[in-house]
């Protein structure tokens, strides 16, 4: 059979496809253009023409997250109780997620990299922004009470959570905690945790409510 | 003049001192054994001699970390009010930040070394432990009031706050947050974060006085 020839288009997105997969399965430190050229079947060459350095496969997934975290985010600014508030944090888990590799080795990509660097300062800020605009919602509906000196910490301890609570689980379990299985556990997880920096702020009716959507989720911690 | 001939144990010690100066600034990957023996002024012959490869500086290192944990923690059982909270968290964050190279490439650490694949998940486990004793020990003094079903989670995110406050400074601010002119504002604000995410349950007075604790030492917020 002749081989039928990819238009390049779809190519450089199988390879986006491959490189998010493998850089979140084995960290972007472990994963080389030949590992990921070698996955799809492609010669190194082939991969080099679409992107020529491990970088531009980074940046180009790092872009697919900062957009999609740009449409999430002004969700914050509509909720008003506990309902909306699980929903929003499990909308944001799933994303971080998706992109699980940027937080593995955050730091270490950052070094390494002006435009993540700069752009992921903004990603925090803005996080940090959309947990103060869901503070707010809850509060000017009365679901929340909050001394408006607590608000900014409260805010910061949410996006910390959230940005870290992957890391969280993967030093419990480095072999297992970033594998797919994993996923639909560890993200009920991480959203009753940032949801619990602010359980204690909830009036009673809603604190109940949340207790309640936490059992009825309820995922075993994880046994290191 | 004669030089000194320096004993081993010393020069192992020195070792150790100007290997931890250079992986807190630099952060582990970027620092090799040549540069060590190069900032000690010794020969990569005489370092080799000491310690055979990186990993075992990294491993002495944390042995010291652990350590120093481990003598630490139980004093999270004799809190009794925000003060001792207060003077605790600090404490604790002191060592975090003298050791902070171990939490500025955790993962990438992990994924490349046993002995602090297994230690470092029982130095999560051992601090969650001490917040949750911190918490009881409020809880039995009339100083917090949580439901017990809301311990476990708040103790986890206190440990999150404690184990990932640093890299959170640090994407904001990648070239100064880790330098040590830095050290007793990011302290001041990791502890305060920490403390924050118990704060809603402490009663009234002892709520105001964490809030102005907060205010006498209170920080700018990084300005990325």
């Amino acid at each position: 059979m002749a081989s039928v020839k990819k238009a390049p288009r779809r190519t450089a997105e199988r390879i986006m496809l491959a490189s998010l997969e493998l850089f979140n399965r084995f960290g972007v430190p472990n994963v080389s253009t030949t590992m990921i050229a070698a996955d799809l079947g492609i010669s190194p060459g082939n991969l080099y023409y679409h992107y020529p350095a491990k970088e531009e496969l980074i940046n180009g997934l790092f872009k697919r997250y900062e957009g999609a975290l740009n449409e999430l985010l002004p969700a914050s600014q509509g909720v008003r109780d506990v309902e909306d508030a699980w929903f929003f944090m499990h909308s944001l888990f799933e994303l971080v997620w998706q992109y699980r590799f940027l937080y593995r080795d955050l730091n270490d990509l950052l070094s390494n990299n002006r435009m993540l660097e700069s752009h992921f300062k903004t990603v925090l800020l803005n996080k940090s922004r959309a947990m103060r605009q869901l503070l707010n919602g809850l509060s000017s509906s009365g679901a929340v009470r909050i001394d408006a000196r607590e608000v900014e910490a409260t805010a910061n301890n949410m996006v910390v959570v959230v940005t870290y609570w992957l890391s969280f689980e993967y030093v419990q379990n480095p072999r297992q905690a970033l594998e797919s299985g994993n996923a639909q556990q560890a993200l009920l997880r991480g959203a009753q945790h940032a949801l619990q920096v602010l359980a204690p702020f909830l009036e009673t009716s809603q604190r109940q409510h949340l207790l309640s959507l936490s059992e009825a989720y309820s995922t075993e911690t994880p046994t290191p």
